[in-house]
């Protein structure tokens, strides 16, 4: 199948970077990822600066950029004042967040879900206004750290709520690295049973392993559409818990490995991957950042001998 | 499905250790697992000292063991040599390891495949005469770290071999972690139907992520049994490349998740496995070693504001 990927390091990869990482270092890193064929991003967020200091040159990263036609960017707007900060941006896609649990709701937005959901009918009316195209992002999607798992009702009437809104795109979020892939399934199947118009994106964490497992149960039901971070930068990298994105080269390598299609250059996304790595200043989740060529390294009298 | 999990931390997780790790953590790294749930082990290998030296207490570690009776022991025995040492030993199961490919084999054991074979014909008789139940150990079953990917009629063909020879249980290696879903149910679906009568074992390295989707495979397939090391310890740790066998915790995690019965508590497996991080001196792969609890988080205002 042809697969799209969301490059979404320098948004979700970088937003808990305890360390102000420099504009140009984001700039540099979207610019590596098109060069390794990443057409889609998640640029940056227009939450308020004193929220997410990390996220406090949105603008000046988005006016940074010097990328080919067909990238499509996109940038997180929790709400009205985001969206207008956005509409003065090149940012074509607009990524609605909300939390489908009521805890994390009240934690992320200082509201409840159905508040969640009202507030965002203006920001969908700017959107048309100013011909961007509105994307629902619903955090919590398959876990919660305030409530366990996610109910699937919970997931299908925020969703549906959304889609009355007028979303037709959604993305999934695992976004503490919960979901196993027979609820991955059962979320998926149930939603393009209730909602078929509507487009989904699987936004998955390997915070217990399972984010390429996950990766194959969206895959098994048709979905196009995932969102990494290269290096599978992400979540607090000092906190214990510390969760990552699923790698892009860790799911471009599997895709591939798999037979599908995905624009990317592996080796690229590697080699920029390490760059990353000098950057932060620390070894990244990315698998294949480590990972020996398959194939390529000479017998050595004895290295390998009795390796399991 | 009840699943069946061998530990082979003291052996695959440990054989490659720089620093010699004391007779008696190891044999407190079977106790624990023990405890845990743990009723397999792969413990030691009678493998020569000179080209493992950290396997060179083989004989005191199974000596050193307080275990219930229904707890089954495995040792590596590579050789007639290491066969006649197990002998001496409680070990009732002799693992008999060989590589699936050319290169592999000459580098591990200075012979070809087909000599690898030969060469367990004495074996298999002597665990006969001593009353112990041999299972052969495929390495390179998927990928070569010389050849590459490892092609199917080759494993196709040392099973039959293997099985000639008297062998009813196989362990099919990804030692460098190269397997994917695909692959493996490939594999494993022709060896079931060249072999119905033979026992499967899975033993998946996670070097590219992709350790439990492929057990995902070997689930969907009806393979019951698995190997894995608490911590997900294995391989160089200080390598580049460096590539662990599956978490114990991180397969009991996402097999419990699922609705399987391992027979393991995973409380007990994560204080173990954070207890070997502290022997070993070093952060372990093991995912679950890491990852906060479900839904035991109080919500802190601000603290979880905006994450995505």
């Amino acid at each position: 199948m042809k697969i799209e990927i969301t490059e979404v390091g320098s948004r979700d990869g970088l937003q808990n970077e305890p360390v102000p990482v420099p504009t140009e270092t984001k700039i540099e890193l979207i610019h590596r990822a098109v060069d390794a064929g990443a057409r889609r991003f998640e640029v940056t967020s227009f939450v308020s600066p004193r929220a997410v200091p990390q996220m406090a040159d949105a603008e000046a990263v988005l006016a940074g950029l010097d990328v080919p036609e067909d990238v499509v960017l996109q940038a997180l707007v929790p709400n009205l004042r985001g969206a207008e900060r956005a509409a003065k941006t090149r940012a074509q896609e607009w990524v609605c967040f909300l939390s489908v649990t009521e805890s994390h709701s009240q934690a992320n937005s200082n509201c409840s879900v159905d508040e969640a959901i009202a507030r965002l009918e203006p920001v969908v009316e700017l959107a048309r206004t100013e011909g961007r195209k509105p994307v629902a992002a619903l955090a919590a999607s398959f876990g919660c750290p305030f409530e366990g798992i996610t109910p699937l009702d919970q997931v299908l009437r925020v969703a549906r709520g959304l889609h009355d809104l007028g979303f037709e795109e959604m993305k999934l979020g695992d976004t503490i690295g919960t979901a196993i892939p027979s609820q991955v399934s059962v979320t998926v199947s149930s939603l393009q049973k209730a909602l078929p118009q509507v487009g989904l994106v699987l936004h998955l964490h390997d915070t217990r392993g399972l984010s390429l497992a996950n990766v194959m149960a969206g895959l098994s039901l048709g979905i196009t559409r995932y969102e990494s971070s290269l290096g599978g930068i992400g979540g607090c990298p000092f906190a214990p818990g510390a969760t990552g994105n699923v790698a892009t080269e860790d799911l471009v390598h599997f895709l591939h490995a798999e037979g599908h299609e995905t624009g990317f250059d592996l080796g690229k996304l590697v080699e920029h991957g390490r760059w990353l790595s000098e950057q932060l200043g620390r070894e990244l989740p990315g698998r294949l950042l480590k990972a020996p060529p398959i194939g390529a390294t000479q017998p050595l009298d004895g290295i390998e001998r009795a390796v399991g």
